[in-house]
């Protein structure tokens, strides 16, 4: 965080948000209503901004020794959904957020928001493409799953076949057209996440939230590793 | 279904929309592209809309005889969130989806979008109170689970225990505030979703799909019930 913008009111609001700026030595510049929703792009701006730094990191770096749970998001193109894709994953525990192909600029406005913080709060990873990533999650001993409505898998064969306890890489693809056959051919399965009832499907952050949440379990049903509770 | 707008150019890229509606004897009204616009909220509307008649049903015949899960979302004011439950609770299998208190109408239109036909595939009530939930689904043999982030007991308790495989109804609070207290004191439980990572909470239809499917695996885990793969 490098600046803070923020009304009179809003600081008022919020002395806790102020009082964490003021004590990592970040200037509080005191501006206008219009001045604040300038640089915002929601209709009902909370009359605060924080200019902050890039986060994103090398996938090299982002999935690291012991890294167990990875989420990539393979040409996520709606910014509430990659947004979405970051909260759900950090509350999973997972270690990193992969965006490939022709994911949405998780810098975007409406992503950051839907993040509600996760952003900065795991490795995230951007503009790499599929066989990079496929390639450093094996390298790394990671299976690679694809979740896809067609997967020839379910996540509960997998469950009940105890293939979830290892480091796992899911891929989420395409809100409307799932992912590429070529890339999905380098995953090591293409699951499908079972629909009990008459839906066509779940969307992204649904289906990956699913996923992820049910692959922490059987890594932790089987490594003891503490969960800590909201 | 009673009538159908279109433009010409929607029923030329949608005949399989088109023949159902022939097939049910519903008039298809060949529309101007204003004249449709003018019955849609969205920005980019898809230049075909349908009339229907309500759907919901009373309470009592919502739940009924073998019924094993139903979700209520309490106080859920943002329409996405509303229409997002409905469809992960149909995903799920779930055989109710209730609103109660100060829920958002599911008819508003971005309910109705965001619940991607799941509104018309199991049976929805609407404008009940939580005591009235409570009473009808603990007559029916249920056992009632509030989701709140400040739960005493988790989703891994309850699934380490064995206690979601008989009849469970969850209950979802507000984005904002959750479930008023003498609501959550209705509840047998109030249960959370462990945080795994650093995420403060999850979103609403991300928390109901997690402990949806949870409860669902658990379930048929017990019983054997047939799971249909998407």
């Amino acid at each position: 965080m490098s600046e803070v913008f923020a009304t009179a009111e809003a600081v008022e609001r919020h002395p806790d948000i102020a009082a964490l700026a003021v004590a990592a030595a970040v200037d509080i510049r005191v501006s206008t209503d219009a001045a604040v929703a300038s640089l915002v792009g929601s209709v009902t701006p909370q009359g605060i901004v924080a200019v902050c730094g890039f986060v994103d990191v090398p996938l090299t770096d982002a999935v690291s020794e012991g890294s167990q749970l990875v989420a990539v998001g393979a040409h996520v193109r709606d910014p509430g959904n990659a947004g979405s894709l970051l909260r759900c994953a950090d509350a999973a525990g997972a270690d990193a957020v992969v965006f490939s192909g022709s994911s949405v600029d998780p810098y975007n406005d409406k992503a950051v928001r839907a993040s509600a913080g996760s952003i900065f709060h795991l490795p995230m990873v951007t503009g790499t493409v599929m066989p990079d990533v496929v390639k450093t999650l094996k390298a790394r001993g990671f299976t690679v799953l694809a979740a896809s409505a067609g997967g020839g898998t379910t996540l509960d064969d997998l469950l009940d076949t105890g293939r979830l306890t290892g480091p796992v890489g899911w891929v989420f693809g395409n809100e409307a057209w799932g992912l590429p056959a070529d890339e999905a051919r380098l995953a090591d399965e293409v699951v499908a996440v079972p629909i009990y009832g008459r839906a066509e499907s779940l969307n992204v952050a649904t289906a990956a939230a699913v996923c992820l949440y049910a692959t922490a379990r059987a890594q932790r049903s089987r490594s003891d590793r503490p969960s800590i509770r909201a």
